[in-house]
């Protein structure tokens, strides 16, 4: 790489920055552009398979009684990260960032943040403006998940981490796995598999599933934050080999893995980049019940909101195919769910030993 | 150690079934003792500074309609955990417990359990029963935290951690942290330091703070989960070195403190274990407003649920001493808290260079 991301990062914003002197200089109303972010400009790209952001885009002005502070605002933090990038300072929270903005303008009885909610929406705007994900402009969300098995990655500190001797624990995901702070170097797994559950993860790390079956074995602990959304879309990209998620069987579980898989609209343009169209639903799946002979005592009832979610999911862009609308269909028509948790009720092994061998032997899921 | 602690668990449940069987043979009401985990049997140890549950005790009958039940469920799950202990089987959820045991009563219309609502509860009894961690019956909630710093662990799975080598995410607490799991080989810090928030943990780490302090680093996530704590409380017990508590400046932070310290009502019986009573908090705390200059913007109006929330901790017998009626009516007449991650508005060295090294420094804590 001849120039580092964040120098060109640096870049985009001091053009953003060139832009508005030259408005200024010209005698126009200072200007920039920004895509829309609006529901009306989110779609499903059938072709790559991913939530998108359209290219639907939005003027904002300076001089503009509606828009004069969000210019404003959205300046100080695009000034912001500029410096912080220049300064090679440690990554912030959204949060964080705000505190380091928010002060009183002297002169004017007025602070230049009042709340993080009027940050937050233009640090995406900025996202936008620069077409970089938020942990390239060093800013991070808290992440949740862990994973273990046969991959090597060198860490933006120097320690290079071996994901196959990471204890009970497992190796915890980083807040940012952009290449430059989470460089893979080994990647030896026949397999990805994403688990829904801490617990079924758990259960699985401990039996030595990813060492048995030579496969990389991952967590997000339940709805998965920004940071192992990403990791998977680089394991899509970078690595030849089959993603599969493992989830309960209900529509909270399937729509997990579409976030894995699709993206989700209300971060429609963080999708584009990581959204892993590569995965494929292992299970559970309402056929699964029968297959494996799905002890009674394991079904729970669907509920109202159960089935408001089926409704709801059944509707999405994403869900419109003949697997998802036979599933969801199956599941309401049988009216229980099963949490994946539930497989110890056949034996503890079963999960390790009989269920998850047999889906991917039989190839017996959602391509 | 002779006996390892599971074998001596094992033991236990034994006798506890040896006792029904005797009951049996002399023709007495089958029945066990059970510590009344109700909050009037629970209080605070002021001698250890530890939360504590009472020797108050019910005996369980059964030959009672209104025990019988419950009688049955409970020794269900004491025989279940002395079979998975016996077998070594990997430590399971609560929920994955429920599930190994909910099944028809053959020839009764009638389920062994029907809700994990019903399993929970017996857990703590068996809990009790046996004066063993939930954690020791192999046992698991989820872990949340992260920490970073000189330790060195031999973990259950034979890999050795060295917590200077994890890299930007830190190394992930696992969800047992007993010695026989989490074995601490070295420990080399001059002392820990828990900090409420990620954020806040992760700008200290990628700055180091804990190799240029020489401490160890860790943060549960906001209010820790059983794992944090009860590693805390092994730090505590086992290390002669200070052990400081940082979080927001608000009823909420104060509390998180407090569990860390005292432990907690609701996990009382936990609590004599995953105390940590040399705990000192070290803030935020009121008076670091004017010390550290905070700036006005940094400030946030205390609203009705954190005036509510301050009366509530205020009248905890753990809260009444000097230090914390001060804190808290300080905090009530200043009328505003102040988060953690507020101290980058100073600015974003501010926290590692600034604020921590003072406040140890000048001992300038709750002791």
């Amino acid at each position: 790489m001849a120039v580092k991301k964040s120098e060109l990062i640096v870049q985009r914003l001091k053009s953003i920055g060139d832009g508005i002197i030259d408005d200024v200089d010209a005698g126009r109303n200072p200007s920039f552009d920004i895509r829309t972010r609006a529901l009306s400009n989110v779609h499903f790209d059938e072709q790559t398979g991913i939530i998108r952001l359209g290219d639907e885009a939005q003027k904002r002005y300076y001089f503009n009684v509606g828009q004069a502070k969000k210019f404003l605002q959205t300046l100080l933090i695009a000034k912001q990260i500029k410096v912080l990038l220049e300064q090679e300072q440690p990554a912030l929270s959204i949060r964080q960032l705000f505190y380091t903005l928010k002060h009183d303008i002297p002169g004017a009885n007025e602070n230049t943040f009042d709340e993080q909610e009027e940050s937050d929406p233009l640090i995406e705007d900025v996202e936008l403006m620069t077409d970089a994900l938020r942990e390239e402009l060093n800013l991070i969300a808290t992440p949740n998940g862990v994973l273990s098995g046969p991959m090597v990655v060198e860490d933006k500190t120097g320690d290079v981490l071996d994901f196959t001797k990471m204890g009970s624990a497992g190796g915890a995901v980083p807040p940012i796995v952009e290449d430059d702070y989470f460089h893979i170097k080994e990647m030896n797994a026949d397999y990805i598999l994403v688990v829904e559950k801490y617990a079924v993860w758990n259960l699985l790390n401990q039996s030595k599933y990813w060492k048995k079956n030579n496969c990389l074995l991952m967590t997000g602990k339940g709805q998965p934050a920004r940071a192992e959304r990403r990791l998977l879309a680089r394991f899509g990209e970078e690595y030849d080999i089959p993603i599969y998620v493992f989830t309960d069987m209900d529509p909270w579980g399937y729509y997990i893995y579409s976030v894995y898989k699709y993206g989700s609209i209300n971060l429609a343009f963080f999708s584009e980049k990581a959204a892993c169209p590569r995965a494929r639903y292992l299970g559970l799946s309402v056929k699964d019940v029968m297959n494996f002979d799905m002890p009674r005592s394991s079904w729970i009832k669907l509920n109202d909101e159960d089935f408001k979610r089926i409704e709801e999911i059944s509707s999405y862009p994403w869900f419109q195919n003949d697997y998802w609308q036979k599933e969801l269909a199956d599941l309401k028509k049988f009216g229980y769910k099963i949490e994946q948790d539930a497989l110890v009720s056949k034996s503890i092994e079963f999960t390790a030993n009989n269920y998850l061998p047999a889906k991917i032997e039989n190839k017996d899921f959602m391509d």
